[in-house]
Protein backbone atom coordinates (compact mmCIF):
# COMPACT_ATOMS: atom_id res chain seq x y z
CA UNK A 1 0.00 0.00 0.00
CA UNK A 2 2.38 2.75 -1.17
CA UNK A 3 -0.47 5.49 -0.33
CA UNK A 4 -1.33 4.45 3.39
CA UNK A 5 2.56 4.45 4.11
CA UNK A 6 3.36 7.39 2.09
CA UNK A 7 5.56 9.72 4.32
CA UNK A 8 6.23 13.66 4.44
CA UNK A 9 9.96 13.02 6.03
CA UNK A 10 12.69 14.77 4.05
CA UNK A 11 10.90 17.60 2.67
CA UNK A 12 12.67 19.75 -0.10
CA UNK A 13 13.55 23.06 1.14
CA UNK A 14 12.19 25.70 -0.72
CA UNK A 15 15.07 27.87 -1.62
CA UNK A 16 12.40 31.22 -1.16
CA UNK A 17 10.82 30.90 1.51
CA UNK A 18 10.69 32.09 5.38
CA UNK A 19 10.89 30.00 7.53
CA UNK A 20 9.47 30.31 11.26
CA UNK A 21 11.38 28.26 13.10
CA UNK A 22 11.47 26.98 16.90
CA UNK A 23 15.10 26.62 18.22
CA UNK A 24 13.58 24.63 21.65
CA UNK A 25 13.73 24.93 25.06
CA UNK A 26 18.17 25.91 24.92
CA UNK A 27 19.67 22.00 24.27
CA UNK A 28 20.37 22.36 20.59
CA UNK A 29 20.58 18.84 20.72
CA UNK A 30 16.44 19.70 21.27
CA UNK A 31 15.92 21.21 17.93
CA UNK A 32 13.88 19.42 15.29
CA UNK A 33 15.71 16.98 12.24
CA UNK A 34 14.03 19.70 10.23
CA UNK A 35 14.81 22.93 11.89
CA UNK A 36 18.45 21.93 11.59
CA UNK A 37 18.08 21.19 7.99
CA UNK A 38 17.06 23.99 7.31
CA UNK A 39 19.31 26.27 9.55
CA UNK A 40 22.18 24.91 7.77
CA UNK A 41 21.22 26.26 4.70
CA UNK A 42 19.59 29.65 5.96
CA UNK A 43 20.86 32.87 3.94
CA UNK A 44 19.82 35.53 6.60
CA UNK A 45 18.66 34.07 10.69
CA UNK A 46 16.48 36.49 12.40
CA UNK A 47 17.03 35.92 15.83
CA UNK A 48 16.32 37.52 19.45
CA UNK A 49 17.42 36.77 23.02
CA UNK A 50 15.71 33.92 23.78
CA UNK A 51 17.41 31.37 21.24
CA UNK A 52 20.29 29.09 23.09
CA UNK A 53 23.95 30.15 22.24
CA UNK A 54 24.58 26.64 21.40
CA UNK A 55 21.41 26.39 18.79
CA UNK A 56 22.83 30.00 17.82
CA UNK A 57 26.64 28.15 16.75
CA UNK A 58 24.70 26.10 14.29
CA UNK A 59 23.84 28.89 12.03
CA UNK A 60 26.55 28.51 8.81
CA UNK A 61 29.06 31.40 8.84
CA UNK A 62 28.01 32.81 5.22
CA UNK A 63 24.68 33.65 6.67
CA UNK A 64 23.20 36.91 7.55
CA UNK A 65 22.75 37.43 11.30
CA UNK A 66 20.30 40.26 12.41
CA UNK A 67 19.64 40.26 16.18
CA UNK A 68 16.22 41.43 16.94
CA UNK A 69 16.45 41.24 20.62
CA UNK A 70 13.53 42.93 22.04
CA UNK A 71 13.41 45.35 25.31
CA UNK A 72 10.88 44.41 27.93
CA UNK A 73 8.10 46.86 28.06
CA UNK A 74 8.55 48.15 24.98
CA UNK A 75 6.87 45.15 22.70
CA UNK A 76 4.24 46.29 20.13
CA UNK A 77 6.31 48.80 18.37
CA UNK A 78 9.23 46.59 17.71
CA UNK A 79 6.84 43.29 17.10
CA UNK A 80 5.52 45.72 13.86
CA UNK A 81 9.05 46.48 13.16
CA UNK A 82 9.90 42.63 13.00
CA UNK A 83 7.34 41.81 10.58
CA UNK A 84 8.04 44.18 8.28
CA UNK A 85 11.72 43.38 8.41
CA UNK A 86 10.52 39.53 7.67
CA UNK A 87 8.28 40.86 4.90
CA UNK A 88 11.55 43.05 3.43
CA UNK A 89 14.03 40.01 3.24
CA UNK A 90 10.94 37.57 2.09
CA UNK A 91 10.57 39.81 -0.72
CA UNK A 92 14.52 39.43 -1.65
CA UNK A 93 14.19 36.01 -1.83
CA UNK A 94 16.39 33.26 -0.05
CA UNK A 95 16.20 31.37 2.48
CA UNK A 96 15.29 33.76 5.44
CA UNK A 97 14.83 31.77 8.98
CA UNK A 98 12.91 33.44 11.95
CA UNK A 99 14.75 31.61 14.62
CA UNK A 100 12.57 31.67 17.96
CA UNK A 101 13.18 30.24 21.01
CA UNK A 102 11.19 27.10 22.58
CA UNK A 103 7.96 26.73 19.99
CA UNK A 104 6.84 29.72 17.75
CA UNK A 105 3.17 29.04 18.33
CA UNK A 106 3.54 28.85 22.10
CA UNK A 107 3.86 32.72 23.29
CA UNK A 108 6.48 33.27 20.77
CA UNK A 109 4.26 35.55 18.79
CA UNK A 110 4.83 33.51 15.59
CA UNK A 111 1.02 34.37 14.53
CA UNK A 112 1.72 37.61 14.31
CA UNK A 113 4.25 37.51 11.89
CA UNK A 114 3.10 34.35 9.62
CA UNK A 115 -0.13 37.09 9.53
CA UNK A 116 1.94 39.61 7.83
CA UNK A 117 3.96 37.38 5.89
CA UNK A 118 0.69 35.87 4.23
CA UNK A 119 -0.76 38.99 3.65
CA UNK A 120 1.86 40.16 1.90
CA UNK A 121 2.28 37.05 -0.53
CA UNK A 122 5.36 35.97 0.79
CA UNK A 123 6.22 31.86 0.59
CA UNK A 124 6.43 30.70 4.08
CA UNK A 125 6.72 27.40 6.65
CA UNK A 126 6.59 26.89 10.14
CA UNK A 127 8.63 24.23 12.15
CA UNK A 128 7.07 23.61 15.72
CA UNK A 129 9.85 23.62 17.92
CA UNK A 130 10.25 21.99 21.58
CA UNK A 131 8.18 24.47 23.94
CA UNK A 132 10.15 25.41 27.21
CA UNK A 133 7.48 23.47 29.45
CA UNK A 134 7.99 20.28 27.53
CA UNK A 135 11.61 20.59 27.91
CA UNK A 136 11.00 21.43 31.28
CA UNK A 137 9.21 18.45 32.08
CA UNK A 138 11.64 16.00 30.60
CA UNK A 139 14.90 17.75 31.76
CA UNK A 140 13.92 18.35 35.75
CA UNK A 141 11.68 15.28 36.04
CA UNK A 142 8.03 16.56 36.38
CA UNK A 143 5.66 14.92 33.71
CA UNK A 144 2.72 17.91 32.67
CA UNK A 145 0.41 15.00 32.78
CA UNK A 146 0.25 11.59 34.94
CA UNK A 147 -2.79 9.87 35.68
CA UNK A 148 -2.24 9.98 40.03
CA UNK A 149 -1.86 14.00 39.56
CA UNK A 150 -3.10 16.09 36.67
CA UNK A 151 -5.08 15.19 33.34
CA UNK A 152 -4.09 18.49 32.41
CA UNK A 153 -1.78 20.94 31.96
CA UNK A 154 -2.32 24.64 31.07
CA UNK A 155 0.32 27.25 29.56
CA UNK A 156 0.15 30.53 30.37
CA UNK A 157 2.12 33.72 30.15
CA UNK A 158 2.77 36.00 33.25
CA UNK A 159 4.60 38.69 30.90
CA UNK A 160 1.69 41.00 29.43
CA UNK A 161 1.20 44.12 27.23
CA UNK A 162 1.28 46.26 30.42
CA UNK A 163 3.75 44.59 32.44
CA UNK A 164 1.05 43.82 35.01
CA UNK A 165 0.06 40.34 36.43
CA UNK A 166 -3.20 40.43 35.23
CA UNK A 167 -4.07 36.31 35.24
CA UNK A 168 -7.31 34.48 35.03
CA UNK A 169 -6.94 33.17 38.66
CA UNK A 170 -9.77 30.95 38.93
CA UNK A 171 -8.68 29.19 35.76
CA UNK A 172 -5.16 28.82 36.87
CA UNK A 173 -6.65 27.44 40.36
CA UNK A 174 -9.18 24.54 38.99
CA UNK A 175 -7.94 21.02 40.56
CA UNK A 176 -5.43 18.05 38.82
CA UNK A 177 -4.13 20.40 36.36
CA UNK A 178 -0.38 21.34 35.73
CA UNK A 179 0.12 25.06 35.56
CA UNK A 180 3.00 26.17 33.95
CA UNK A 181 3.80 29.94 33.60
CA UNK A 182 6.33 31.49 31.53
CA UNK A 183 7.83 34.91 31.80
CA UNK A 184 6.31 34.64 35.43
CA UNK A 185 9.13 35.65 37.45
CA UNK A 186 8.59 39.50 37.97
CA UNK A 187 4.73 38.57 39.86
CA UNK A 188 5.98 36.08 41.74
CA UNK A 189 4.63 36.98 44.70
CA UNK A 190 1.46 37.78 43.12
CA UNK A 191 0.73 34.61 41.57
CA UNK A 192 1.46 32.90 44.64
CA UNK A 193 -1.24 35.26 46.81
CA UNK A 194 -3.40 35.09 44.43
CA UNK A 195 -3.78 31.60 43.86
CA UNK A 196 -4.46 30.65 47.53
CA UNK A 197 -6.77 33.27 47.97
CA UNK A 198 -8.49 31.23 44.91
CA UNK A 199 -8.51 28.21 46.88
CA UNK A 200 -5.33 26.52 46.14
CA UNK A 201 -3.51 25.23 48.94
CA UNK A 202 -0.41 26.84 50.18
CA UNK A 203 1.35 23.45 50.46
CA UNK A 204 1.07 22.54 46.69
CA UNK A 205 4.20 21.55 44.75
CA UNK A 206 5.52 23.83 42.91
CA UNK A 207 8.92 24.39 41.01
CA UNK A 208 10.85 27.00 39.13
CA UNK A 209 13.60 25.82 36.66
CA UNK A 210 15.87 28.70 35.50
CA UNK A 211 17.66 27.51 31.98
CA UNK A 212 15.38 24.48 31.46
CA UNK A 213 17.22 21.62 29.15
CA UNK A 214 20.84 23.98 29.28
CA UNK A 215 24.24 22.90 30.85
CA UNK A 216 23.54 25.34 33.84
CA UNK A 217 19.85 24.36 34.36
CA UNK A 218 18.30 25.21 38.08
CA UNK A 219 16.09 23.63 39.89
CA UNK A 220 14.16 24.95 42.48
CA UNK A 221 11.10 23.08 44.52
CA UNK A 222 9.24 24.46 47.23
CA UNK A 223 5.23 24.78 48.30
CA UNK A 224 3.12 27.27 46.05
CA UNK A 225 3.30 29.27 49.60
CA UNK A 226 6.71 29.41 50.10
CA UNK A 227 7.84 29.66 46.48
CA UNK A 228 8.34 33.50 46.45
CA UNK A 229 10.59 33.38 49.25
CA UNK A 230 12.43 30.00 47.91
CA UNK A 231 13.26 32.10 44.98
CA UNK A 232 14.58 35.40 46.24
CA UNK A 233 16.33 32.87 48.56
CA UNK A 234 17.80 30.79 45.42
CA UNK A 235 18.93 34.17 43.58
CA UNK A 236 16.79 32.87 40.50
CA UNK A 237 16.77 35.22 37.73
CA UNK A 238 14.24 35.64 34.57
CA UNK A 239 14.32 33.83 32.63
CA UNK A 240 12.38 30.76 34.38
CA UNK A 241 9.53 28.74 34.44
CA UNK A 242 6.93 28.28 37.57
CA UNK A 243 5.15 24.91 37.35
CA UNK A 244 2.32 25.00 40.10
CA UNK A 245 1.17 21.18 40.39
CA UNK A 246 1.41 18.40 42.29
CA UNK A 247 3.83 16.22 39.58
CA UNK A 248 6.22 19.31 40.84
CA UNK A 249 7.05 17.48 44.31
CA UNK A 250 8.36 14.26 41.36
CA UNK A 251 11.29 16.48 40.66
CA UNK A 252 13.59 14.90 42.92
CA UNK A 253 12.28 11.20 42.18
CA UNK A 254 12.45 11.45 38.30
CA UNK A 255 15.79 13.26 38.35
CA UNK A 256 18.28 12.06 35.66
CA UNK A 257 20.26 15.40 34.62
CA UNK A 258 21.74 16.53 36.99
CA UNK A 259 24.18 14.03 37.06
CA UNK A 260 25.24 15.10 33.81
CA UNK A 261 25.62 18.71 34.77
CA UNK A 262 28.68 19.56 36.58
CA UNK A 263 29.89 22.33 38.94
CA UNK A 264 27.55 24.43 41.35
CA UNK A 265 24.59 23.54 38.48
CA UNK A 266 24.31 19.65 39.86
CA UNK A 267 23.08 20.41 42.99
CA UNK A 268 19.22 20.83 43.35
CA UNK A 269 17.74 23.57 45.22
CA UNK A 270 14.49 22.40 47.37
CA UNK A 271 13.37 24.20 50.30
CA UNK A 272 12.39 23.09 53.42
CA UNK A 273 10.98 24.16 56.29
CA UNK A 274 12.88 23.56 59.53
CA UNK A 275 11.42 20.28 61.17
CA UNK A 276 9.22 19.05 58.15
CA UNK A 277 12.35 17.26 57.21
CA UNK B 1 33.98 33.15 29.22
CA UNK B 2 34.23 28.92 28.28
CA UNK B 3 31.95 28.35 31.54
CA UNK B 4 29.18 30.77 30.85
CA UNK B 5 29.41 29.69 26.76
CA UNK B 6 29.24 25.91 27.93
CA UNK B 7 26.21 23.96 25.94
CA UNK B 8 25.22 20.18 26.55
CA UNK B 9 25.30 19.72 22.87
CA UNK B 10 26.08 16.36 21.85
CA UNK B 11 25.66 14.94 25.20
CA UNK B 12 26.86 11.40 25.11
CA UNK B 13 24.85 8.79 24.89
CA UNK B 14 25.11 6.44 27.46
CA UNK B 15 25.25 2.49 26.45
CA UNK B 16 23.55 1.20 29.59
CA UNK B 17 20.35 3.04 30.00
CA UNK B 18 16.80 3.59 28.77
CA UNK B 19 15.32 6.11 26.97
CA UNK B 20 12.06 7.53 27.16
CA UNK B 21 12.06 9.40 23.68
CA UNK B 22 9.46 11.56 22.19
CA UNK B 23 8.69 10.38 18.33
CA UNK B 24 6.76 13.95 17.80
CA UNK B 25 3.55 13.96 16.19
CA UNK B 26 4.08 11.86 12.82
CA UNK B 27 6.33 13.79 10.31
CA UNK B 28 9.62 12.09 11.12
CA UNK B 29 11.78 15.42 10.58
CA UNK B 30 9.81 16.71 13.31
CA UNK B 31 12.25 14.16 16.00
CA UNK B 32 14.42 16.11 17.63
CA UNK B 33 18.25 15.89 16.74
CA UNK B 34 18.72 13.70 20.17
CA UNK B 35 15.98 11.30 19.44
CA UNK B 36 17.55 10.83 16.12
CA UNK B 37 20.66 10.35 17.56
CA UNK B 38 19.53 7.91 19.99
CA UNK B 39 17.65 5.91 17.89
CA UNK B 40 20.27 5.40 15.40
CA UNK B 41 22.13 2.96 17.93
CA UNK B 42 19.25 1.84 19.72
CA UNK B 43 19.20 -1.98 20.58
CA UNK B 44 15.53 -2.69 21.75
CA UNK B 45 12.53 -0.24 20.59
CA UNK B 46 9.43 -0.68 22.38
CA UNK B 47 6.23 1.49 20.58
CA UNK B 48 3.06 1.39 20.47
CA UNK B 49 0.53 2.65 17.97
CA UNK B 50 0.83 6.34 18.10
CA UNK B 51 4.06 6.40 16.37
CA UNK B 52 4.28 7.51 12.69
CA UNK B 53 5.38 4.86 10.34
CA UNK B 54 8.01 7.17 8.98
CA UNK B 55 9.44 7.62 12.10
CA UNK B 56 9.54 3.76 12.87
CA UNK B 57 11.31 3.70 9.87
CA UNK B 58 14.61 5.67 11.11
CA UNK B 59 14.83 2.15 13.30
CA UNK B 60 17.90 0.12 12.64
CA UNK B 61 17.84 -2.79 10.98
CA UNK B 62 19.85 -4.81 14.15
CA UNK B 63 17.76 -3.54 17.03
CA UNK B 64 14.71 -5.70 18.59
CA UNK B 65 11.68 -4.38 17.67
CA UNK B 66 8.66 -4.97 20.70
CA UNK B 67 5.22 -3.51 20.21
CA UNK B 68 2.78 -3.21 22.94
CA UNK B 69 0.29 -1.55 21.23
CA UNK B 70 -2.69 -1.08 23.80
CA UNK B 71 -6.27 -2.00 23.27
CA UNK B 72 -8.93 0.89 24.30
CA UNK B 73 -10.21 0.43 27.13
CA UNK B 74 -7.93 -2.19 28.37
CA UNK B 75 -5.17 0.43 29.64
CA UNK B 76 -4.51 0.05 33.50
CA UNK B 77 -3.22 -3.85 33.09
CA UNK B 78 -1.45 -3.12 29.96
CA UNK B 79 0.48 -0.20 31.31
CA UNK B 80 1.90 -2.05 34.84
CA UNK B 81 2.89 -4.42 31.67
CA UNK B 82 4.93 -2.18 29.94
CA UNK B 83 6.41 -0.61 32.90
CA UNK B 84 8.01 -4.16 34.44
CA UNK B 85 8.71 -4.84 30.60
CA UNK B 86 10.80 -1.83 30.44
CA UNK B 87 12.59 -2.30 34.02
CA UNK B 88 13.52 -6.01 32.66
CA UNK B 89 15.21 -4.77 29.66
CA UNK B 90 17.09 -1.88 31.73
CA UNK B 91 18.26 -5.09 33.70
CA UNK B 92 19.40 -6.90 30.50
CA UNK B 93 21.37 -3.78 29.58
CA UNK B 94 22.26 -1.40 26.36
CA UNK B 95 20.47 0.78 24.71
CA UNK B 96 16.91 0.66 25.80
CA UNK B 97 14.21 2.95 23.91
CA UNK B 98 10.88 3.37 24.56
CA UNK B 99 9.30 5.56 22.00
CA UNK B 100 6.21 7.32 22.28
CA UNK B 101 4.27 9.72 19.92
CA UNK B 102 4.50 12.97 20.91
CA UNK B 103 6.04 14.33 23.99
CA UNK B 104 6.09 11.15 26.55
CA UNK B 105 4.88 13.89 29.60
CA UNK B 106 2.12 14.99 27.78
CA UNK B 107 -0.79 12.32 27.93
CA UNK B 108 2.21 9.86 27.03
CA UNK B 109 1.92 8.26 30.62
CA UNK B 110 5.83 8.21 30.86
CA UNK B 111 5.77 9.80 34.41
CA UNK B 112 4.25 6.15 35.36
CA UNK B 113 6.90 4.37 33.38
CA UNK B 114 9.99 6.46 34.64
CA UNK B 115 9.13 5.97 37.88
CA UNK B 116 8.80 2.39 37.31
CA UNK B 117 12.31 2.48 35.82
CA UNK B 118 13.90 5.03 39.08
CA UNK B 119 12.36 2.84 41.68
CA UNK B 120 14.09 -0.12 40.43
CA UNK B 121 17.41 2.09 40.09
CA UNK B 122 17.52 1.31 35.91
CA UNK B 123 19.83 4.51 34.43
CA UNK B 124 17.40 6.59 32.14
CA UNK B 125 16.87 9.88 30.24
CA UNK B 126 14.05 11.23 28.83
CA UNK B 127 13.78 13.07 25.51
CA UNK B 128 11.30 15.60 24.82
CA UNK B 129 8.68 15.72 21.70
CA UNK B 130 7.05 17.94 19.59
CA UNK B 131 3.72 17.68 21.22
CA UNK B 132 0.76 16.47 18.87
CA UNK B 133 -0.36 20.23 19.45
CA UNK B 134 2.46 21.55 18.77
CA UNK B 135 2.49 19.95 15.35
CA UNK B 136 -0.83 20.69 14.76
CA UNK B 137 -0.32 24.50 15.08
CA UNK B 138 2.50 24.63 12.60
CA UNK B 139 1.30 22.53 9.84
CA UNK B 140 -2.33 23.47 9.76
CA UNK B 141 -1.97 27.52 10.57
CA UNK B 142 -3.68 26.94 14.11
CA UNK B 143 -1.18 29.63 16.36
CA UNK B 144 -1.65 28.49 20.00
CA UNK B 145 -1.40 31.20 21.57
CA UNK B 146 -2.16 35.14 19.91
CA UNK B 147 -2.45 38.33 21.43
CA UNK B 148 -5.35 39.04 19.40
CA UNK B 149 -7.22 35.71 20.80
CA UNK B 150 -5.37 33.78 23.14
CA UNK B 151 -2.97 34.36 26.16
CA UNK B 152 -3.00 30.62 27.42
CA UNK B 153 -3.60 27.04 25.69
CA UNK B 154 -5.33 24.14 27.46
CA UNK B 155 -4.78 20.50 26.84
CA UNK B 156 -6.75 17.76 28.02
CA UNK B 157 -7.42 14.45 27.54
CA UNK B 158 -11.06 13.53 26.32
CA UNK B 159 -10.10 9.71 26.84
CA UNK B 160 -10.57 8.86 30.15
CA UNK B 161 -9.80 5.82 32.57
CA UNK B 162 -13.91 4.02 32.28
CA UNK B 163 -14.69 5.46 28.93
CA UNK B 164 -16.72 8.11 30.19
CA UNK B 165 -16.26 11.93 29.28
CA UNK B 166 -15.48 13.79 32.61
CA UNK B 167 -13.85 16.72 31.53
CA UNK B 168 -13.39 20.24 33.86
CA UNK B 169 -16.21 21.87 31.85
CA UNK B 170 -16.03 25.18 33.62
CA UNK B 171 -11.99 25.28 32.62
CA UNK B 172 -12.55 24.23 29.52
CA UNK B 173 -14.95 27.32 29.11
CA UNK B 174 -12.49 29.89 30.35
CA UNK B 175 -12.70 32.77 28.05
CA UNK B 176 -9.55 33.86 26.03
CA UNK B 177 -7.57 30.75 25.86
CA UNK B 178 -7.15 27.52 23.40
CA UNK B 179 -8.22 23.87 24.17
CA UNK B 180 -6.79 21.58 22.42
CA UNK B 181 -8.67 17.89 23.46
CA UNK B 182 -6.39 14.69 22.74
CA UNK B 183 -8.18 11.96 21.82
CA UNK B 184 -11.89 13.29 22.20
CA UNK B 185 -13.30 12.38 18.63
CA UNK B 186 -16.03 9.60 20.41
CA UNK B 187 -16.79 12.62 23.00
CA UNK B 188 -17.38 14.82 20.27
CA UNK B 189 -21.06 15.61 21.30
CA UNK B 190 -21.21 15.40 24.42
CA UNK B 191 -18.08 18.08 24.46
CA UNK B 192 -19.59 20.39 22.17
CA UNK B 193 -23.07 20.45 24.11
CA UNK B 194 -21.60 20.20 27.33
CA UNK B 195 -18.93 23.77 26.48
CA UNK B 196 -22.08 25.73 24.93
CA UNK B 197 -23.91 24.78 28.11
CA UNK B 198 -20.85 26.41 30.39
CA UNK B 199 -21.34 29.45 28.45
CA UNK B 200 -19.21 29.01 25.26
CA UNK B 201 -20.79 30.59 22.22
CA UNK B 202 -21.63 27.66 19.15
CA UNK B 203 -20.53 30.03 16.92
CA UNK B 204 -16.41 29.85 18.59
CA UNK B 205 -14.42 28.89 15.64
CA UNK B 206 -13.28 25.21 16.26
CA UNK B 207 -10.87 22.83 14.37
CA UNK B 208 -10.82 18.77 14.50
CA UNK B 209 -6.68 17.84 12.59
CA UNK B 210 -6.54 14.23 11.42
CA UNK B 211 -2.85 13.16 11.39
CA UNK B 212 -1.03 16.07 11.65
CA UNK B 213 1.94 16.65 10.43
CA UNK B 214 1.91 13.56 8.08
CA UNK B 215 1.25 13.70 4.40
CA UNK B 216 -2.30 12.22 5.13
CA UNK B 217 -3.14 15.53 7.57
CA UNK B 218 -6.91 16.43 7.70
CA UNK B 219 -8.16 19.93 8.95
CA UNK B 220 -12.11 20.58 9.13
CA UNK B 221 -12.97 23.97 10.05
CA UNK B 222 -16.22 24.67 11.83
CA UNK B 223 -17.78 26.45 14.59
CA UNK B 224 -18.29 24.38 18.07
CA UNK B 225 -21.82 24.12 17.33
CA UNK B 226 -21.35 22.48 14.10
CA UNK B 227 -18.43 20.47 14.67
CA UNK B 228 -20.03 17.38 15.64
CA UNK B 229 -22.13 17.61 12.50
CA UNK B 230 -19.06 18.51 10.48
CA UNK B 231 -17.37 15.94 11.90
CA UNK B 232 -19.70 13.03 10.93
CA UNK B 233 -20.07 14.28 7.30
CA UNK B 234 -16.48 14.67 6.77
CA UNK B 235 -15.57 10.95 8.19
CA UNK B 236 -12.79 11.69 10.12
CA UNK B 237 -11.93 8.93 12.40
CA UNK B 238 -9.48 9.11 15.95
CA UNK B 239 -6.52 10.02 15.71
CA UNK B 240 -7.29 13.35 16.05
CA UNK B 241 -7.30 16.49 18.22
CA UNK B 242 -10.13 18.68 18.64
CA UNK B 243 -8.78 22.57 18.88
CA UNK B 244 -11.71 25.28 20.64
CA UNK B 245 -10.72 29.11 20.26
CA UNK B 246 -10.40 31.71 18.26
CA UNK B 247 -7.51 30.61 16.60
CA UNK B 248 -8.66 27.92 14.73
CA UNK B 249 -10.16 30.64 12.52
CA UNK B 250 -7.19 31.72 11.80
CA UNK B 251 -6.52 27.61 9.65
CA UNK B 252 -6.99 28.99 6.07
CA UNK B 253 -5.01 32.07 6.41
CA UNK B 254 -2.21 30.86 8.01
CA UNK B 255 -1.94 27.79 5.89
CA UNK B 256 0.97 25.79 3.76
CA UNK B 257 0.84 22.84 4.48
CA UNK B 258 -1.48 21.59 2.14
CA UNK B 259 0.30 23.05 -1.01
CA UNK B 260 3.03 20.54 0.11
CA UNK B 261 0.41 17.79 0.21
CA UNK B 262 -0.76 15.48 -2.43
CA UNK B 263 -3.93 14.10 -3.70
CA UNK B 264 -7.48 14.16 -2.05
CA UNK B 265 -5.75 15.35 1.72
CA UNK B 266 -4.68 18.89 -0.17
CA UNK B 267 -8.47 19.99 0.28
CA UNK B 268 -9.22 21.85 3.77
CA UNK B 269 -12.29 20.79 5.07
CA UNK B 270 -14.78 23.42 5.96
CA UNK B 271 -18.11 23.20 7.26
CA UNK B 272 -20.19 26.75 6.42
CA UNK B 273 -23.94 26.49 6.59
CA UNK B 274 -25.75 27.82 3.12
CA UNK B 275 -26.36 31.28 3.43
CA UNK B 276 -23.39 32.10 5.85
CA UNK B 277 -21.15 32.13 2.50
Amino acid sequence: MPAANAQNGCMEINKNCVYLLGAGPGDPDLLTVKAARVLAVADVVVYDHLVGEGVLDLIPARARLIYVGKESGNHSVAQEEISQRLVELGRQGGVVVRLKGGDPYIFGRGGEEITELAAAGIAFQVVPGITAASGMAAYAGIPLTHRDHAQSCLFVTGHLKDGSVDLDWPALARPRQTVVIYMGIGGLDEISRQLIAHGVSAAMPAAIVRNATRSDQRVLQASLGDLPEACRLAGIKPPALIVIGSVAGLAGQLDWFSDIQSGEARQPLKLVRSGNS
